[in-house]
Parts: C-alpha cells; sequence; structure tokens
C-alpha cells in the first residue's frame, strides 16, 4: 500500500528538482547536514564498524547474514499492520530466508553460531515465535536432550519439520521455578507420563509461539513416580496435528496485546490428562526406567559444562540483543538530533546535539551502548573457555559458579540499561519519538520484556550477590573512594575505573557485613538475606558495571587500533565510568558530584563532532532502523510527511461515528455559512 | 463480544460453587488476601480519601462525576479494539455524558472547574480528542479572545456545536514557539488574513482531534501587516463544512499510531493561502484595524492575570492528571504485589510485598502519589490568589512571573515522577505487566507524550531556573549538607525537608555562580546558560522537589487530620523526602548513602501493613483501572485466565499464513502419527 504522492507532484511540479538543501514547500532543506557531520569526524566510521564487530572478517559475515533479509522490509506500513497480519509476514519471511540459508550453504549445513543468532535478531526487521523456536526450545533439546532424542527432534527442529515452543512458567510462578505446579506422573501400566496443570495456577502461561505457531514444546513439570516426588524435569509434548488442530487434553489461548512486540504469539496451556511416552522426558542427565525407577546419568559431570556454557551463550545474547537496540535508538536520536534545530530564540537555534542537556543524554548512552557491545563479545570469549576441551573439566568446574553469578548479572544491567536508556533517548526525540514510525517508539516497546523474561533482573541480580557473599570472597576496600577527584581526573577512564573497582569491593563487604550480623544474631538465612536485600543488589551492580568497564577498557587499550579510534574510545570509556558512577547514585561529596557532572560536560564536547560518526559505526540499514527520524540521508522532515500519509488508512473519512454521534450535535447552519464564505475567498485566493 | 465461558461451566461443573480461597482448577485461591490486608490497616481509608480529596464534600462531588461514565466501561475488550472503534467510542459516550450532565445541571448550566476536569481525565476510560476541545482550545479562546469571541466560538463550543483543535507546534518547531512559520498575511483589499505553511517544516503538526474530530482550529502564526512582522498570534480557523469534508486550501493528514493513546487523532494541516476574516485574530490583548494598523489593548482592560491563571490551571491540571495516573498504577501494583507470592524456595513463598526490594519500589511511588496530588491541590489554591478580585493587580504581576516558573517546574517533575514511576511500577508486576490487559501497561503507555507536550521537561526546567538566576533570588546555603545524619535523622520528614531546602538554595547559588563567572569572562548570555545547563536543570528540580515536599509536610501536620492519619502520612512524608534524595543522586558521602537506605526500609517496614489501605484510598473503580492485576476483590488469576480466553479473536484458526507458508516445511506424517499415537493415549486417560 503506497501512500497518496506528494502533494506538490499532484500538482505537477517535481519536487525531485527542488533543491533538498533549501527549505520550501516540499523540502525540510536538511540533506546536506548529516555529510557535513560525517566530514567532521576525527576517525574512519569502517575502522570503528570493525572495532565493534570483532575484526573486517566478522563484519563481512554479519554483513553477509544481515543481507538475507533485504527487500523483505515491511517499512512504515508495519506500524499500521494487525497483530494477524505481522504473524503472517513473520512466517513468511522468516521461511523464506531460512531456505535460502539452507540453499546458499548446501542444505541443512548451515549451522549459525549463537552470535550469529543474535545478529539475526538485532537486525530483524519483524521479530516473532521463531525466535522461541530457535532460541530457547532448540538449546533446551541440545543441553537436556541424549543424542537420541536431538536426533529425534532437534534435527527435524533445525529443518522447520516441527515448530517449538518453551513452556515453562505458569500462572501462579515465574521467578521461582521450583514452585511449578504441572505434574508428569508415571503410568507404568502404559509405559507414559500424564501431564496435568491441576490448578488455575499451573496452568502454562508465556510461552511464545505455543498460542499459533508451534507443534511441539518442551513442558516443565513435577515429575512424579509412584508416591515420589523427584523435582521438576523436562518433558517434549506434541501439541497439534497435522492440520494444526490442538491434541485432545490440550487447551491453548493466546495472551492478548502486548505493549509491544504485536506478532509474537504469546500462549497459555491447560494440561488435561495429556499421555506422552517416557521416552519423552529429556534425559541427558537422568531418565526413568521401564519399572518406574528414577536413575541419573554417570558422566552427569562431564556433562555439565555444556549446560553452562549453553547458559553462558544465551545470557551472552541477551546482552549482545541489549547492546544492538541501545545502539540503533541511538543512532536515530543522535542524527535527530543533529537535523533538528531547535532553541529559545528564532534567529539563535542550535542544532539539539548543541544543547549540552541534549549532548550529554545522548552522549552518555552512545557510550553505553559501546560498553554493553564490548561486553557481550567479552562474556562470548569466557563462554569459549567453557568449551575448549583443552581445559580440564576440575579448572571448568570452578569456573562456572561465578561465571554464571556474573553473566546473570550482565544480563539483567544489561536490559536494563538499554530500557531505561532507549526510553530517554525516546523522549530526547521530543514529540516525534512518540509516533510509532519514528522507529524509536517501536523499539522502546519491543523487547521492554527482555528485563523480566529468563530472569527478572531484581532476581538475577540477588541470585548473584547471594553467590557472592556465600562464596566470601569478599575483599576488603582497597582505596579511599572517599576522597574528591578532581574533574581532571573523571575524564581519566584508568582512575574511574579503579574507583568503580573500589565501590564493588566496598558494597560487598557492606553487604557482606550486614548479612552476617543478622545470622550472628540469630535471624533465619532467608530473612537475613531479605533484610539486606537492597544492600546485596548494589553490590552486584556495581560489580557488573565494573566487569562491563573492564571490558570497554580492555578493547580501548588493545593493541591494533588506530590511533584515532584508540583516542575517542578513551573518551567515550572515561564518559561511561562518569555514567556508572551517577547512575548508581554514588556515595560522594556534593562537589564531587560537581566535578563528574563537570568531567562529562567537557567529555562531551571533546565527542560532540564524532557523534554522527560514532553511530554511523554501529552500520545500520534504514531498512532495519524503520525511522522516519533516524534516515541516513538526514532528510526527516520529508519522511516524517510521507508517514503522515498513511495515518488516513486506520479511519474512514468522515470517521465511523460522526454521522451517528457528532453530527447531531453539531450548528450545521453555521458551518455551513462559515463554509460558503471560506469558498468564496478561497476563489479570491485563486485569481 | 464475550469470551467463551469458563471450560469449567462448559462441562457441566459449577465454577463459582468452588470456593475461591481453595486453590484449584478454577480458583486461584487468592479471594481472602485483600479483605485481611485491608483488616490490618492503622486507619480508615475513607478518612484518606477525604484528606486526598480535600474533604469530604469534594469527594462526594467527585464520585458523583465519575459515576456519570458508569456503564460505559469498554473493558478488557478496549485492549483489542483498533484506532477507529476506539474513536468511535469515545466520542459516543463523551457526547452521552454530556448531555447528561447537562440534563441533571439544567442545560448549558454546568461548567465544570478545572479541578473537576481533570478529575474526568484521571477517571475516563478512553481517552480522545474531546480533550483538546475542551482543554486547550477553550482555555486559549478564554485566555486570548474578547467577551465577542468567546461569545461567538466558546459558547458553541461549549454546546458542542462546534469542535476545536489547537494547533500551535509545526513540523519543524515545538519548544521554541517563537520560530513557527506559519504566516497571516493581511490583505486590506478584502479585509481577510491570508494564512500560509509557506515551507514544508510550517506544516501544522500534532493537533490532537484535528485529522478526524474537530470543525475549527485555533491557529498559531506570523502576523504581518505590510512588511512589518508582528511576531506569533492566534487565529480561529473553520476547518470543515457542514458534512465535515475539508475546506478549500486545508489539506489534514493523521500522524499514525502512537505508542498509547490510540484512539486520539493526532493531525497534520497544510495551509494554502487559506482567507479568513480579520476577525479572527484573537484580540483581547490586541487588534487590527480596517486598514492594517496593530492596536495593543491598554494592560489593565486586558486583565494579564487571567492570562496567567489559565495557564497555572492548565498546569495544575497537569500535576493532577499525572498524581492521579500514578496513583492507578500504584493500586494496581501494590494490589497484584499483596495477592501474588513467589520466592526461590517453594515452601517459603513470600508475598511479593514483603520482599523487600519489591516493598521498597512499590511504597516509594505510593509516596510520590501523594506528594504530586497534594502539590496539585497547593497549586490550585496559589492560583486563587490571582483570580482573586481582593487582591490588587500590582500585587498579583510581582506574584505571578514566579508562580509561572514554579508551576513549570512542577508540570516537568510530575509528569517525569509519573512516566518514570509508573514504568518502575509495571516492571514490578513481573511478566504480567507487559499485557494491556493487566491496565498498568495501558497506564505506561497512554500518557508517555505528557513529559513533552505543553512544555519539554528540559526546556521547562531551564526556563524556570533561568528565570531564578535572573531575578537572582539566589539565597546563600544555610545548613551544612555534608553532614551525615543518621537512618533515625532520615525517617523524620522535618530534618529532611530542612535539608532539602539547603540543596535547593546550594544549587540554585552553583549555578548562578557558574553564569556569573561565565558572563565575567565574555561569554555570550545564551552560551553562558547552555554550559551551566546541567547545574540550572539540577537547581530546577531542586526547587520543584523542595515545594512538593512542603505541600507534603504541611498537608501532613494540617490541624483536623484523624491522629492515624498523621502518623501514617509522617511515615509516607519522610519516604518521599528520602526518595527526592536518592533521586537527585544528592551530592553525599557513602556511609550517607547507607543511612537512607536503611531509613527506607525500616519506613517501608512500618507502612507494609497500611499498603492496600493506602492505595484504596485512591478510590478508583474496578471499570476504572480496567486491570486483571488491580481487581478489588483480588482474584487476579481467574481475571488473568479470563483475559487470555479473548486472545483469540486477534487471529485466525489456523493463522493466516499456515496453510500457505508452514505446512509445506513441516513432516506432516510425522505429526499425524504423532496425533493419532495420542489420540490412542487419550482414549485411555478417559477410562
Ligand atoms: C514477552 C514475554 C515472553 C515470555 N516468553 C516465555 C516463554 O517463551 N516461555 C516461558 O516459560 N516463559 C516466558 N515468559 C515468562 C518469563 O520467563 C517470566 O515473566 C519471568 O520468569 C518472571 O516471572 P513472573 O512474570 O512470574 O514475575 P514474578 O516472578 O512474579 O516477579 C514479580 C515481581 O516480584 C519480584 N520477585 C519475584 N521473586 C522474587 C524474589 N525471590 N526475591 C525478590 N523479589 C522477587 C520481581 O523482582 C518482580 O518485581 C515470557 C514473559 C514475557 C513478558
Ligand atoms: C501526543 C501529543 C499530542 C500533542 N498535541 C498537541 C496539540 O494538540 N497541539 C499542538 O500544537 N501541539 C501538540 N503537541 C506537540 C507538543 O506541544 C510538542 O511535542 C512539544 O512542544 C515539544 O516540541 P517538539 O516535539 O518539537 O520537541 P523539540 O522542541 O524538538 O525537542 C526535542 C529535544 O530537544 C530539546 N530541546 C528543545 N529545545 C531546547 C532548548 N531550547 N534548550 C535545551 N534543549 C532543548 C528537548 O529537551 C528535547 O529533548 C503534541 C505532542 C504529542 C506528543
Amino acid at each position: 500500500c503506497t501512500p497518496p504522492p506528494f502533494p506538490e507532484a499532484r500538482r505537477g511540479r517535481d519536487i525531485f528538482a527542488m533543491s533538498s538543501d533549501v527549505e520550501g514547500r516540499a523540502s525540510g532543506g536538511t540533506a546536506s547536514i548529516l555529510p557535513t557531520e560525517r566530514a567532521r569526524a576525527s576517525f574512519t566510521t569502517l575502522d570503528m564498524t570493525h572495532k565493534l564487530d570483532g575484526g573486517a572478517a566478522k563484519t563481512a559475515r554479519r554483513r553477509w547474514i544481515v543481507s538475507m533479509s533485504a527487500g523483505m522490509e515491511l517499512g512504515l506500513e508495519k506500524y499500521h499492520m494487525s497483530r494477524a497480519e505481522l504473524l503472517d509476514r513473520h512466517v513468511r519471511d522468516f521461511i523464506e530466508i531460512h531456505a535460502d540459508f539452507g540453499h546458499r550453504m548446501g542444505v541443512g549445513k548451515f549451522k549459525p553460531t549463537r552470535e550469529e543468532v543474535a545478529w539475526m535478531s538485532e537486525h530483524a526487521m519483524n521479530s516473532g515465535p521463531f525466535w522461541d523456536h530457535y532460541v530457547p526450545f532448540l538449546t533446551a533439546l541440545e543441553g537436556q536432550g541424549s543424542a537420541a532424542q536431538f536426533a529425534e527432534w532437534g534435527v527435524r527442529a533445525a529443518k522447520l519439520q516441527i515448530i517449538g515452543t518453551y513452556a515453562q512458567t505458569e500462572l501462579g510462578h515465574g521467578s521461582n521455578v521450583r514452585g511449578l505446579q504441572t505434574t508428569a506422573t508415571f503410568d507404568p501400566s502404559s509405559d507414559e507420563f500424564v501431564l496435568e496443570t491441576p490448578t488455575l495456577r499451573a496452568i502454562k502461561w508465556w510461552p511464545g509461539g505455543m498460542a499459533k505457531l508451534a507443534t511441539h514444546a518442551i513442558v516443565y513439570a513435577q515429575l512424579r513416580l509412584g508416591t515420589l516426588e523427584h523435582g521438576v524435569h523436562a518433558f517434549v509434548v506434541q501439541l497439534r496435528d497435522d492440520s494444526h488442530t490442538p491434541l485432545p487434553g490440550i487447551e491453548l489461548g493466546e495472551l492478548g496485546p502486548k505493549m509491544g512486540d504485536a506478532g509474537h504469539d504469546s500462549g497459555c496451556m491447560r494440561l488435561l490428562g495429556v499421555r506422552i511416552p517416557r521416552q519423552n522426558l529429556l534425559d541427558r542427565y537422568q531418565h526413568v526406567t521401564r519399572d518406574g525407577q528414577y536413575v541419573k546419568v554417570k558422566e552427569a559431570a562431564a556433562n555439565v559444562p555444556t549446560h553452562y556454557s549453553s547458559m553462558l551463550l544465551t545470557r551472552a545474547s541477551w546482552v549482545q540483543l541489549a547492546g544492538g537496540q541501545l545502539a540503533k535508538a541511538c543512532t536515530i536520536a543522535v542524527r535527530y538530533s543533529a537535523v533538528r534545530q531547535q532553541g529559545f530564540v528564532a534567529s539563535g537555534e542550535r542544532q539539539l546535539l548543541d544543547h549540552t542537556v541534549q549532548r550529554r543524554r545522548l552522549l552518555t548512552q552512545v557510550a553505553s551502548a559501546y560498553a554493553v557491545k564490548f561486553t557481550a563479545r567479552q562474556l562470548l570469549s569466557e563462554t569459549a573457555a567453557i568449551e575448549d576441551p583443552g581445559i580440564p573439566i576440575k579448572d571448568k568446574l570452578q569456573l562456572m559458579p561465578s561465571l554464571a553469578a556474573d553473566s546473570g548479572t550482565l544480563k539483567a544491567l544489561a536490559t536494563l540499561m538499554a530500557a531505561d536508556g532507549i526510553e530517554d533517548l525516546r523522549r530526547s526525540c521530543g514529540g516525534n519519538g512518540y509516533l510509532l514510525s519514528s522507529g524509536i517508539a517501536a523499539l522502546a516497546l519491543d523487547d521492554l520484556w527482555h528485563v523480566t523474561a529468563e530472569g527478572d533482573f531484581v532476581v538475577l541480580l540477588l541470585a548473584a550477590a547471594r553467590f557472592l557473599v556465600k562464596r566470601s570472597q569478599v575483599s576488603s576496600f582497597p582505596g579511599d573512594a572517599e576522597k574528591c577527584p578532581s574533574a581532571e581526573d573523571w575524564m581519566n577512564g584508568e582512575k574511574t575505573l579503579f574507583l568503580v573497582g573500589c565501590m564493588a569491593a566496598q558494597s560487598l563487604e557492606v553487604a557482606a557485613n550486614r548479612v552476617a550480623e543478622s545470622r550472628a544474631q540469630g535471624v533465619a538465612e532467608d530473612d537475613a538475606l531479605n533484610d539486606a536485600a537492597e544492600l546485596l543488589m548494589t553490590a552486584a551492580s556495581w560489580r557488573g558495571y565494573h566487569k562491563m568497564f573492564v571490558a570497554f577498557h580492555s578493547e580501548t587499550s588493545a593493541a591494533g587500533n588506530p590511533p584515532e579510534v584508540t583516542m575517542v574510545l578513551q573518551r567515550l570509556c572515561a564518559l561511561f565510568g562518569c555514567y556508572v558512577v551517577t547512575r548508581m547514585s554514588a556515595g560522594m561529596l556534593a562537589t564531587c558530584t560537581l566535578h563528574v557532572g563537570e568531567a562529562m560536560r567537557l567529555l562531551c564536547a571533546q565527542l560532540r563532532d564524532d557523534a554522527v560518526a560514532l553511530v554511523d559505526s554501529f552500520d545500520y540499514e534504514d531498512r532495519v532502523l524503520n525511522s522516519t527520524l533516524g534516515v541516513k540521508d538526514g532528510r526527516v522532515y520529508e519522511a516524517l510527511y510521507d508517514a503522515s500519509r498513511r495515518g488516513f488508512q486506520d479511519f474512514a473519512e468522515p470517521f465511523s461515528g460522526y454521522t451517528s454521534h457528532l453530527q447531531p450535535m453539531l450548528d450545521r447552519e453555521y458551518l455551513s455559512h462559515g463554509a460558503a464564505r471560506a469558498r468564496v475567498s478561497a476563489e479570491r485566493s485563486r485569481l
């Protein structure tokens, strides 16, 4: 559906003949702004893109992957599509892309890495339930199924011969997985498990793809053998038959419209005595014998690293995706802020980028996006150690628990930083940021659930802090954070890094001491932890930010960076440090807070000329941003006006309700009188 | 459209016969939780409701007004309605309610106060463009039109015989109103103004109601008389004729889907030489003579205070509405957090309200909602002084500029607090907060534009700070904020109030000094202000929070409060103070930050038993909250499940795209084999 042409064109004037650098009836006059900005940059954009991707080869690979969806863009039309239409397009395009992948790489040969899957999500133009199939469903099959089971379901799933969904959460239990109520009771007479959601709260709730797309589910349930309870286990359950009709005993629902992510069919499921073969218990770590005995698999320990590495990879993908979404929002907001001018005085308008408050808001988020992207790569490389067959299992086992805690912390912080950062960037676009066609509004909505799903941020941070306190790896506070560094100190990333390290250590010490005191007073463990929960969260957050900062700093000082890249990264890294300190409302003297503020202002002034190049380096195509405000050529006013031509399709003319409700109220005589006068006057205009 | 009945009912069991306190297949088992919570409260809910409304008479009046829309609820169906359907219902219900008002009060006699209009917005079940007609359009007519003009358009508008929209913002200019480009050129030959949007950026952009509903607009344009420019003035322009067709030279558009507020038709407009009578310039303050002379009306006659009081009333309504929306979100999140249980151990689950982090998040927002509501009432009463005919104009003129600055600050802070607070409350509902049917998701979206419209928060805060600095009403810092109060001190609202006052004074001094230094160095005024912008924003924010805190404190210590109300308000007020201090990341020593945290934990523990009663006191009906999670009876699981029965209406079965795209990929033989097995097994279950 194309909108009606530019009215100028309708009138026979050629709008494209008008220079787009001259403000006029059909031109916003902004065409030369972004090219000018780009010319001001201190570094080469492509160098920075390579830096972000991790090398030129990776950039090439990413671009190749992203190119698969070229031509499939929904464009601004997306923002007018119904849920059903979005799902339809998601299914069509996803299948087309994946068929093509298979074709190019030799059928069935292309197995993307987790980093590559995250690139696909980051550059996806229309998210939907195939994500659940590829990520949680296949990950669980790989991590918890035996080889035979993977051959049965995993291979079929990879070829899209069956489609999976991941059913863990229930109406009554999300964060507390051990509290799940769905039961799987072994019936030795038929050699089957009987699955039941015995209460309203036990209904499976939220699985993406369950309501509409999936044929199979991995269902988590309490395993019952005779009178014994064995805790939560994973089962494969077929949901639909070959005509896509739900099987007997399976009642499926759809949760309804959400804040965003509209094409994603989030489902719910009641199980009324559904029987599945005994072999459908995922049995990498244990199995149930024909006579109902529970047997742990001997090599379980040997398999544990696989389990951990798949968790780490999943969390690294969340971090990577968070960095990507934040980077997209930065791209839109920085470009728009370069193009748009606004001020208090008509004559003295500035580019928004030159208003200091706006500049600080934008550039701190750019710094965050770089930090999160570098952190994701760091996490991926730490995971490599777990997968390295050269490293002895014993060493791995020692590494793993703290990696698990840290990756949880980083997932929590990265998704929070993205959610809060995108929203602040969106607000910095003024009223236009509220339109879905801005692109940034959709970004603000579609991933907002990431702070909650696969680990609510509070729950993850508390779990990580508990682990740290338990391990009591509390080093005592090494520095004097109450000294007051100067603005110049704060502009030096290394000094701030040291200080953030101190805060991480100190805050953990404070939290651990509080827990220890409570314990000493005889408070029950759980209550002691609950009383100290705020302190624990703070400690975990400091530690997470410290890890991010370390990742950023090591990329900054890596050998082989072109010197201009190093220079700009140093500034950005220092700015990230200041941002962390203010975000944590670090305990500091008032004067000290002023120094941080001053350092941020100066760093942002230094980074000003690189702002557009820093976001160009993220390398997002217009079709991926799908944004009026973030168009690469900077012709935002043309784009906004064009988008407004599509608004009418959502309403009739006159609107439904006019004749029945409004017209009877109106003074139509008065209106017709005014209209007659206007028509006569209009004739005068034409003369 | 009613969803299919509870499946249990379909099966012939009577679900209502089951006790809803016993967890079962059709009951969440939560029916007695909220009644128990209510019994724990230390005060009487109705006393607090009176306190919030400003007395029993006001409560009665508010309830009467709210009762007008009873029976018009859209219910959960709302979250599935299209934009066109929402607008249709808005128009139908709005007209019905207002016809009924007229009927009850004597036709044309009911003129609600601004506070009452804000109540209507707060309790509206479906927002839409009549807001623009009643608030900005009528306010501008009243404030800027002469009596004769009000008789022509205002009276018709009040009777809904014409419908207005307010067209100030343009594609290129929002915050900078002086930069508007639309022109109104006087044509003496025809005694008309000719209105033009000469450039793409001049297109009118955003007016609510313009795209579909309105018949008239107030259009802001640069007034041109011969070769002279007289700046921005307001003109009345008829947009549509008696069959609702746009008049010649007027091109209207609709901006398309937004993050929320879907039934609101935000429009845009190009004016191509539109001619209007000379009398359509709003002329309370000036007029243009027949021969094109610009004549200012004498100040006294113009009654400048009216202009100010209407601005103050408008801003007070924004503050009031922000308090209301935050209060609704608190109601939903607190009730849900009382009902829902979650924990790390199955056996040891707590109500969410008993997890300390959750409790602090909830109760600080409850404290904020009280603060914002009290502040709105304070602002309304300050406005009364401006309207009081007993006070000499001279005194009023002295009061007004600082009231203008403060009301801008409060509008900025209140809308920010609501936007950020509602989103944090939403996240505290876990995954379910992402569903529109939660009610809180819709709250988080529908008003998000309030931080931007009628004054972007940054722009308002900077303007207020500039005023303060210019007036150089900078008192030097009276106390020693770098001393470190104990947790006990922080639990005492009065001490915190003193400290916040100190911070307000100190931060203004810092900002003013910075500006003065720059000036002394010869930096141009505008650049000096821009360099100090962060400091200026901080200063204005402290001052605004201080004003809120004062309002809260004075309500707390007001004579006539029942003692239990005083007690709980003291705690809540102290908590608000701590929240302000942490939100501003006040410059404080690390140990001091710990003390604030400890004070907040203790205050929240003291307030724990009052949590549900504190939100019940806001007095929102279920039909207004329109929320599965916030239902008054606490049967949230039943409500959630019921909502999920409606999800299917958004998709076909099987979904559109199944047959053409997915089916060809699937291994249907495998699926049919599994299905056959499942059907045989299901027979076994039935035996
Ligand atoms: C869009 C979306 C898609 C999803 N997709 C899937 C899917 O495909 N499959 C699936 O199985 N699930 C899915 N989920 C569910 C998701 O995993 C859960 O939402 C998540 O685990 C959080 O659980 P909850 O929603 O029950 O929140 P709750 O656990 O009820 O948390 C509510 C609040 O309580 C607090 N809280 C909870 N426990 C504690 C504690 N122990 N200590 C302190 N505070 C606590 C939290 O911080 C939070 O503020 C999805 C959710 C969403 C929103
Ligand atoms: C839902 C909605 C409804 C609306 N309804 C109406 C309506 O009915 N009628 C109408 O006329 N308008 C309406 N508006 C427009 C609204 O008034 C403007 O959005 C608002 O004035 C802000 O202007 P802007 O959007 O152009 O943002 P901009 O002014 O472009 O601001 C963008 C960014 O620049 C910053 N900035 C701008 N100027 C300065 C400065 N001088 N110093 C420092 N920073 C600055 C801001 O802080 C912001 O971050 C509506 C807007 C929305 C979103």
